[in-house]
């Protein structure tokens, strides 16, 4: 998508680590047109799927997933990441290990809110390790949903992530894919 | 607004200790239709008062303000809850009692992001206590932007926030206002 491509080479700041801050425009603060863009590609590329329920991850998935539920005139369910006491106790969880953080956290969603049958499109702005997407995953293959594939917005295509999920067979639709940052040059693939 | 108020009646669960749940439609899984009304409700109450920012805090804030922005035509920013180290150096940080969860949390947003002249809707889903906003209200009095105003989805009018906010003379425009949560019944004013 060549809208997110200039706006990465435009606004993007990298830093050591192979972290790349997209805070201006995509998380923190996001820009709702560009937004708009990412989430019509979504649907252009998804909407014979039947997709009847989009799930996030909080936080900075929420603002891309409820934008491009528009498109599908479904609901948005974002997984949280700890328990709260104000959440429903039947919950579905799984462990995600977050390479930003380096840290294990667990991922929830209540079972009231993810059934069989339910046809799923996963929203999220990164795709770097895939641990967050596969925990996702997780959360539909116990609730008995299908997830029909994963919109991405900024896929590394240089960490294992993407090609861990098409090796597993999960479709995989990124808008931007970046085969290198080094040397504070971000190539796409 | 007649629409949420009904939604909560139909959809909103009580729990001892003053909580309502609106998960299945406000927070945890979103109703995108149904923000996209309070969008509306909040742009035709703050369209004439310059907004060009909208803040609110993560997780649950961020659907309603991304869905809200479209109307006003200008960007999200959310404020974080705890200090990543993805997080730019340079934030304005204050700090935020939660009454849901029984502690006290930093409440951080990058200093590039939010700046003098500023005109800033705050947006959220729900006002009790109104720590959260207070905290938002202090993020803009640190950069000199101005708060023009709070939308609030459902404000639980018997808790405390609400007056404390107006008294303080915070314009605070709330959807849905509820008197009274007693006895399982659910009263708005």
């Amino acid at each position: 998508m060549e809208l997110l491509e200039a706006r990465i080479r435009k606004d993007g700041k990298l830093f050591p680590g192979n972290i790349l801050k997209v805070d201006s425009f995509l998380n923190h603060q996001m820009d709702i047109d560009l937004l708009n863009e990412i989430g019509k590609e979504f649907y252009r590329l998804y909407q014979d799927c039947e997709v009847n329920k989009i799930l996030t991850i909080e936080a900075s998935g929420i603002g891309i997933a409820c934008i491009t539920a528009q498109y599908f005139h479904c609901p948005v369910l974002f997984a949280k990441k700890t328990k709260t006491k104000n959440i429903a106790a039947a919950v579905y969880k799984t462990e995600v290990k977050s390479y930003t953080h380096g840290t294990t956290y667990d991922v929830i969603v209540s079972k009231e809110f993810l059934h069989k049958g339910d046809r799923v499109l996963i929203i999220d702005d990164f795709l770097a390790e895939g641990n967050a997407l596969f925990g996702l995953i997780d959360l539909c293959r116990q609730a008995g949903a299908e997830a029909v594939g994963c919109g991405i917005a900024i896929e590394k295509s240089f960490q294992p992530g993407a090609q861990r999920l098409r090796k597993a067979g999960v479709r995989v639709e990124s808008l931007a894919m970046i085969a290198s940052m080094d040397d504070g040059e971000i190539k796409f693939r």
